[in-house]
Parts: C-alpha cells; sequence; structure tokens
C-alpha cells in the first residue's frame, strides 16, 4: 500500500487525474484556466477582500461533475454557490416588496405541460449548471411568497432573516440528531432550548424531557405514545392487547393530528371521544367530565385529555386548568397541543390564556407557527424525565454503544420514534440568540385589535376574531338583502371558494376558507408574520370586495 | 379606513415610522446612510453587475431588529446574508480539504461551559450580527465535518453541491407539503419523482403511491401502518382489539424502526418476530416459512414481511424472491425496507442485488444516503394507488377543501401521518436533473473491491466486507499471539471503542463501531461519499495502525 502523503492532497493518486503536473496549492486563478472557464474579476481590490471576488463564469459549458470534489472544483463550486445565492437575495427582496404579487398561479395540468421552457420533468441527461440556475429561479418564480406581507393563507408565514442564515447553515452542516457524536453542537443547543422552554411553560427548574419533532401532528402522536406507557408500559411489548379499551379526549375543534394519532397507534378513531365547545371554540369542561363518567360506565378506560392552546380555526384556548382539575381527579394524562397558541408563552400580556399549561404532562409547541422559525421547528415537551426513553428506547448497538468515551446520555436518538433527524434546532436558537425581546414583543402586536376594529367598520363582514385568527364571512351585494334561511345559507356557502378562486387567480393576496360545524364556509385570516401592518389587512379587505363586487 | 395607498410600501402609516421624509424609492446608499451604517463599496464597476456590491458593514451597532421588514433594512439583510454565505462557503471549502480535521472533539461539559467565548446558553439580551455570525462560526467549528472525505460514521456521508444548492432554496421558499395551493411546483416535483422511482422499482408504468417522509424509520412505520390497513381497515376506527393477534416478520440484522413500529403502532415488540440470518446477515428463507407456520400454529395471525435490501451493519441484501414466494403463499404483505440499498436501483450493475422489489408491496428508499442527497429526503412508495389516503386520511376541512377552482387530488397532505411537511423533494429533483448519470456511475464505484483489496493485503485486519459497508476488527499487537477464548474476546471487544476515543480526540477520520450477535466490537466503515478516494480508506487504516499500536 502507498501511504506516503499522510494529510495530504490524494488527488494525485486518483486513476481519473489527467493533469498531473497540477501542484496542490496553485492558486484559484490558475485552476480557473485550467478547468477552461473564463473568469473575468470584476473587482480590483480583491487582494484586500478575496471572498466575493466576483467573477462571471460562462455555466452553460459546466456541469454538475466539474463542481467539488472535482479536480479543480472549488472556483466553479463557489462562483455556482454565489450564483444561488443571487437569486435567493432577489428572492428575498421581492418577498418584502408589496409590489409583487403573492403567488402567479397555474393549475397542475399547466404546470405539467411546461411553461415557458420550465420542464419539471426528469429526464436521462444531465442539465448544465445553466440550466440549473434556471430551474432554481423558474421553481421560485412559481412558488408561493409565504413570506409575502399579504400571505395570510396558513398559521406559518414570514421569512425570518435570522432563521433563514440559520435554516442555510443547518443544511450545510448536514448533519443528523441522532448522536453527541456528530451533533455535538446542535444536541446541547437542543438540550438547553428545550430546558428555557420547560422554563416557560412553568415545570420546576425546567427539568423533564423533550424533542424536536418533524411537526405538530408527530409532536402530538408523542404525546398520545407516552401517555400509553406512563399508565400500560406492557404495550410496547405486548401490543394493545394487554390494556383494556383505552379513551382519549379532545376538543371538537382541536387539531385532527390527534384522531390520526388515535388511528396510527391502534387506539382507532372511535376512541377519541370529541369535546363540545363554547361559542368561541373553547371545551366546555362539564362535557369533559360526562365523557369520563360515560365510558367509565361503559367499561372502557379514559388515558388522555388534549387541551387546545391555539386551535387551528378560531384561535381557541381551552380553558387548562379547568380541564387539569378533571385530570386529576380521574388520573388522566393532560396533553396540552400549543402548536399554534405555545408562542404566547414568550408574552407577559398574553400568556394567562395558558394558565394552567404548567400542570399539564405533556406540551406541543410549534415555534414554526406564532414565532415565525423557518419551517420545520416543532417541540414536544415532557414533564417526567426518562419516559421518551422507556417508551421508545430499542437500544441499536450500531448508534448507540455504552462503551463511547463521552457522556452518552447525551446521545438522544433512541428517545425518537425516528432514527436520522433533521437539524431543527439550529435556526430557533440564533433567532432567541439574536431577538429574545422581539419574540416577546411580537406576539404582543395587537392585530387582534386591528382586524376587530375592521368587522365593527365594515357591515358586509361578520365575524368572530380572538387570538390573531380572525375569522369572518363577507356578504356580497345579491346576499346582503336576503333573509336568513337555507337558501342564503346554500348561496353563502359558496361565496367564499369563488372570491379564493378569483383571488388565487389576480395573485394579490391569500386567505383560507373553511366550513366548521354548522357554520359554511368563511374565511380564516391568520396574522403570524411581523411583516404584516394595518395597511396589509387593509388591502386584503379592499381586495374581497373588489373581487366580490358582483357576486 | 384610510386605503389610498393600493400595492404601496405601507411602512408610512406604521406608528413607528420615526423618519416620515423618506421616499419609497430612495436608494440603497441613501438607505444604508439613514440606517447609520458605513458602506465602503469596494468594487467600482458596480453598475455593471450590482448583484455583489460588497460593502463593509460594521454589524456590531446592527441588530436582527434592523433587518427586513425593518425600514431600510434591505442593505443590512443583503449584507448579512452575503456575511454568512461567506462563512458557508469557507466551511465547504474546508469540508473538501484534506488538511483539515474532521472534528475538533470537546465533551459536554467542556462546551457547556464555554469554549473561547462560544457561549450556548440563551440569555435575555439580544446579540448584535456581529455576535450572530461569530456564534455561526463557532456552530461550524465545534461541528463534526460529515462532508469530509474522511469521515465513515455513518450511512449519510458527503457534501453535495447541487443538493446543498437546493436545500438553500428550499428554506429560503420556506412553504409546506401539504397542499397545491402552497406548493404547486414541490407537490408536482414529488409527484414526478416518486413516478421515476416507482418505475425503477419496476411496478407497471410506475403506478402507485408514495410520499417524502421524515427517515427511514417513519418511512417503515408507513408501510405496517398501511399493511394493517390493507387487511384490517376497521382497525382505523375501532383500534387493534378489532383485529387478531398480528405478528410481523423482520429479519435479526434489520433496522431497529421494525420493533419501533411494533411498539409505536400497538402491536407489542414481541409480535415482532426476528428472523435468523445466513453468515453474510441475509435472512434465511425457510426460518421465515417456519417462523410464519409456528406463528399460525399458535393461533396468531402473520401480516407483514420486512426484507431489508442492505443492512445498517453488514450491508446485506435479503433474497428478495424468495421471500415473495413466501409472502405470496401466505397472503401476506411484502416491504422492502431499502434505505440504505435502495441507491443501487440506479445502477445496472449492481441492481440485481434487489432482484424481485418490483414483487414488494411497499418500499423505504432514502436517496439521503446512498444517493447523497442531504439530510433529510426518504421516501415510501406504495404499489397500490388510494391505500395511503385511506389509512390516514381524516378530511381536514380547513385545509383540504373540496371546493378549490383546481384538481383537488394533488392536495397530498392527507395522505400522511403529518400535517405539516417538510419540501424534502427539490433538492433531490436538482440533483437528479443536474447529474442522473453521476448518480448512475457514483453506485458503480468500487468501494467494496478496494476495501476487500486491504483487508486481503493487511493481515491484521480481519473482517467481512458486502455492498460498501466493511465491518472488521483491528487485532493490536498485544492480541496477535493470544489463542482464542473469552480473554481474548474480552479484550478484543474493549480494543475498537479505546481506537475510536482517540481517533475522536485527534480529529482526523471517524469511522463505527458496534458488537452484533456473537460478534464482538468491530469497526463499520461504509462509503457514500463520492469524495472518497483510495488514499482515504489507506488514511484511516494508517490512522487505526497508529493510534492501536501499543494497545
Amino acid at each position: 500500500m502507498s501511504r506516503d502523503k499522510m494529510f495530504g492532497d490524494n488527488s494525485f493518486s486518483s486513476p481519473c487525474n489527467t493533469l498531473g503536473f497540477l501542484q496542490k496549492n496553485n492558486s484559484l486563478e490558475e485552476k480557473g484556466r485550467l478547468a477552461g472557464q473564463k473568469n473575468l474579476l470584476s473587482c480590483d481590490n480583491s487582494d484586500r477582500d478575496a471572498r466575493f471576488r466576483r467573477t462571471e463564469t460562462d455555466f452553460s459549458n459546466l456541469f454538475a461533475r466539474d463542481l467539488l470534489p472535482a479536480k479543480n472544483g472549488e472556483e466553479p463550486t463557489m462562483q455556482f454557490l454565489l450564483e444561488v445565492v443571487d437569486i435567493l437575495t432577489n428572492y428575498v427582496k421581492k418577498t418584502f416588496d408589496r409590489s409583487t404579487k403573492v403567488l402567479d398561479f397555474h393549475h397542475p395540468h399547466q404546470l405539467l405541460e411546461g411553461i415557458e421552457g420550465f420542464n419539471l420533468e426528469l429526464s436521462d441527461q444531465p442539465e448544465s449548471l445553466e440550466q440549473i440556475l434556471v430551474d432554481c429561479r423558474d421553481t421560485l418564480k412559481y412558488g408561493v411568497r409565504t413570506g409575502h406581507p399579504r400571505f395570510f393563507n396558513q398559521l406559518s408565514s414570514g421569512l425570518d432573516i435570522i432563521g433563514l442564515a440559520g435554516e442555510w447553515l443547518t443544511s450545510t452542516a448536514n448533519t443528523n440528531m441522532f448522536t453527541y457524536e456528530i451533533a455535538p453542537v446542535f444536541v446541547l443547543m437542543e438540550q438547553l432550548t428545550l430546558k428555557k422552554m420547560r422554563e416557560m411553560i412553568g415545570w420546576p427548574n425546567g427539568e423533564g424531557d423533550g424533542l424536536f419533532s418533524p411537526g405538530g401532528a408527530i409532536s402530538n402522536m408523542y404525546s398520545v405514545m407516552i401517555a400509553r406507557y406512563k399508565y400500560f408500559p406492557e404495550v410496547k411489548t405486548k401490543g394493545m392487547s394487554a390494556a383494556p379499551r383505552l379513551v382519549l379526549f379532545t376538543s371538537e375543534h382541536s387539531h385532527y393530528s390527534i384522531k390520526k394519532a388515535g388511528a396510527a397507534l391502534g387506539f382507532g378513531t372511535d376512541n377519541v371521544i370529541l369535546l363540545s365547545t363554547d361559542e368561541r371554540g373553547r371545551v366546555i369542561p362539564a362535557d369533559l367530565e360526562a365523557k369520563i363518567l360515560d365510558a367509565k360506565q361503559k367499561g372502557y378506560v379514559p388515558l388522555f385529555v388534549n387541551a387546545t392552546a391555539g386551535s387551528t380555526v378560531y384561535g381557541a384556548f381551552d380553558p387548562i386548568n379547568e380541564i387539569a382539575d378533571i385530570c386529576e381527579k380521574y388520573n388522566l394524562w393532560l396533553h396540552v397541543d400549543g402548536a399554534w397558541g405555545g408562542g404566547l408563552l414568550m408574552s407577559r400580556k398574553h400568556r394567562h390564556k395558558l394558565n394552567g399549561i404548567e400542570r399539564a404532562n405533556s406540551v406541543t409547541w410549534n415555534p414554526h407557527k406564532m414565532m415565525g422559525v423557518p419551517l420545520q421547528c416543532s417541540a414536544i415537551l415532557v414533564r417526567e424525565k426518562g419516559i421518551l426513553a422507556g417508551c421508545n428506547s430499542m437500544c441499536a448497538g450500531y448508534l448507540f454503544q455504552p462503551d463511547k468515551q463521552y457522556d452518552v446520555t447525551y446521545d438522544t436518538g433512541d428517545k425518537a420514534i425516528q432514527c436520522g433527524r433533521h437539524v431543527d434546532i439550529f435556526k430557533f436558537w440564533l433567532m432567541w440568540k439574536a431577538k429574545v425581546s422581539r419574540v416577546d414583543r411580537r406576539v404582543h402586536t395587537c392585530w387582534l385589535k386591528k382586524t376587530e376594529k375592521h368587522l365593527q367598520a365594515n357591515k358586509n363582514l361578520h365575524g368572530f376574531p380572538q387570538h390573531t385568527n380572525v375569522c369572518f364571512w363577507y356578504i356580497p351585494p345579491s346576499l346582503r338583502g336576503m333573509p336568513d334561511g337555507d337558501e342564503r345559507r346554500e348561496k353563502l356557502h359558496r361565496v367564499a371558494p369563488k372570491i379564493k378562486a378569483m383571488m388565487m387567480e389576480s395573485g394579490t393576496t391569500m386567505v383560507g376558507y373553511q366550513p366548521q360545524g354548522n357554520k359554511v364556509n368563511f374565511f380564516r385570516m391568520v396574522v403570524s408574520n411581523p411583516s404584516v401592518t394595518q395597511s396589509d389587512i387593509d388591502f386584503l379587505i379592499d381586495e374581497i370586495e373588489r373581487l366580490a363586487h358582483d357576486l
């Protein structure tokens, strides 16, 4: 074996080395020349600051194979990445520019057919880097600007610059959360951040456990799994047949992921009992108690109650303390789904809406919603230490060797239902470092007041605002004189989809709609983007009126 | 309501507007001056190419609040992002530079105490952007270079430049896969790519279904869920009590996620039957049949068989055709876990190792492993169309409105157990576009041959290479003369952890170790990074010898 070059550049011994005369330390310019690209240095003071030497590279003759790890690949790699960054920073600028549209809508068949040369099909021939850059531009062009201040369509919106930088770094580090060994810094950041979050929940000394998971639905699924493990640990080995018929309780307004968890984990959706709510969408505690008693009478075993802190549609907050009283009385696991509303724990002014959360056994909290962290960033937090590992660990020897040289309690992977786990913590940690006080202020912002004023001022809007969710109907001219009844309801039901369709085509703003219970289709405007101003809300209302005036 | 500025910059009406004299179209320089930063244009020809105008910005007095959407925030935002990119591109360069270390190891308590001012703790005071940039540098400095050509520690390694660009774009687009409405391009890319993958599996016309999920463990969990739904659909509503005692079969060498799925979904790990393997780690089909018959005799109901294509430790390929014969005979769901080995489907030369995969009902395939796509990128592929939706849909009205203006079959979210779903497709689609033929060549690369040669040439290495996993013991001088027996086994068991500890401290390379079955701790070298050359493998072996010479 030839091993004469410890730590050296080993490309010399590669069989595909056709430029054997190259020296290891040849300059970038030389490399560029040898690789056959034309470099036009555009900055004269490149000595002082070589970092952003801008060369004009012809990418039409370059391919992925010319990038690192290719020999002489450094220069084209850097130029290619700078071109990509140019595309991205232009996109960022436009996202904040109200003179751009939120989207340029096309139907699926139109995009599939290919628009102006944008070909989504995968061919068998590699494309040039020039075409790859065009693909990147087109991908952004035909997408939706979720960071635009007039995008009100989802609970997650906005484009946080610090979070964005954090996510770029995360992808560059390209590692995995399962062991301290390969993610030492990220594992510790996760641990410290989860502790801070538990302190904000109010658990003594921030003790407990937790994980970042790939979204609120998975976080909620964890809560059901660990509740089952707490009361019926033998289910882990014996399956559900080792337990009696277990039932879960959650609001009729709660997120559908509780039902999904019931189906997936083997409880069955019939055993997810939906609780009635008051006119604002909050669980009625007496209904919970009645349904617990009813289940017990039937011989079922109540296991778990989910209280929602910020429901998806109405933004309702269930009364956690009253629900906790009932859970204590009947010895049930209390989970708080704060995927949406959890961010209010950062706000001195609004955190009272989650009073009682410190009595929960587990909490879901998605910083990627109200706190504006880029997708995905969701935490499952657990009061009892060790129970996540107890529930999920399988002690795989190839990852979690007990005889490592460091403290292996930092290897968190065996607590998860995942094996590989994406690094979701860094962007959040970085945002916290950069602006903890702004996060605090952010949730203080009075979107609710602004929109309430709207509803009061505009006689054609009828709605029920709460949290930053504002739900409303727009009553078009043709329905304004019509008496209430089935005909009017049916017609009103069709109004929101019609307006939404026109809105998508026009691309100027986006807001969601849905029916709920006995309410026909209504709009749900949500604000979680700090770029949004009063005039953006004005704009949305104006747009609805403009689009719907002849409905 | 004042609505006189349609589409205009609405910052004028903001209560925090203290610079009311600003014009909307003031130049960037003016904005910069007003924001109080010093700009030193470093490029003279900035008119021709304004994109990379490099200014020297003092970030010590700038904070996150000065970035977009702040008024005058565009210039500092662009400069801040370019600084971040500078940090990242330097990291990329070093990753490919063999003269840098793979890691700079510190124990958890050392990092927690803070090294050279790197403070992981979250304070209550926002940091300046200068400090944020320092945090970014430090985060990378104390991390592990998983893309380094001498990182052999995990199945996922390497740093693909096209994939990296794709991931940067994905984070900038910051959207969610659940509806066509907010991710039109990504949803179509996913659909087209999944179809290509199904074609490669060999399902007729690439028909079927699938999703990208947050990792192989979740993909495997999907396979168990849909198998259960196929045979016992009533479990979705009634729970596991509606089914008989169901059993799952998987290799003793298979990934632990099958057992995790058994525990989570309510089967119980006792009902996950482990199959015996031959000396190379491949399932013995006769053992499968014997265990099926045994289970049936006990009154249990065999449901599901997992065949592994590329096992985690040995890289073994179960004989899929023979297993498929048995599954057909007994009417069982056949899943192929190709998380690791699925990439070989791209290789004309190696795809025979997966012969029979076209007979599978479902397949897990992680492009983030052998194909070098950045983390996370895992697909669950299903032969029967509609079954994913049947199993998981809950028809949430607020997301999946049936009365949208476009073809809502493109809204894929209700097929998933997640609600929000990260965009994992774009980087893979872009890599495919850029170098489909290279992906093909990549898996042809004969790492196996290279390492086999090593083992033959070095009398102190004893191993069993297969696929690109090479498992081996290093026999240190003190054990070379010792006869086989318990004492030698115990001593040999402690060798790999000792070497690994020294290797981590020295930071020059990384390789994993583990025991398996009756085999004491051995190294598992895995290659999935195309940067790796023969000399890097030489280097690893040399390092082991260097570190272990006095063991």
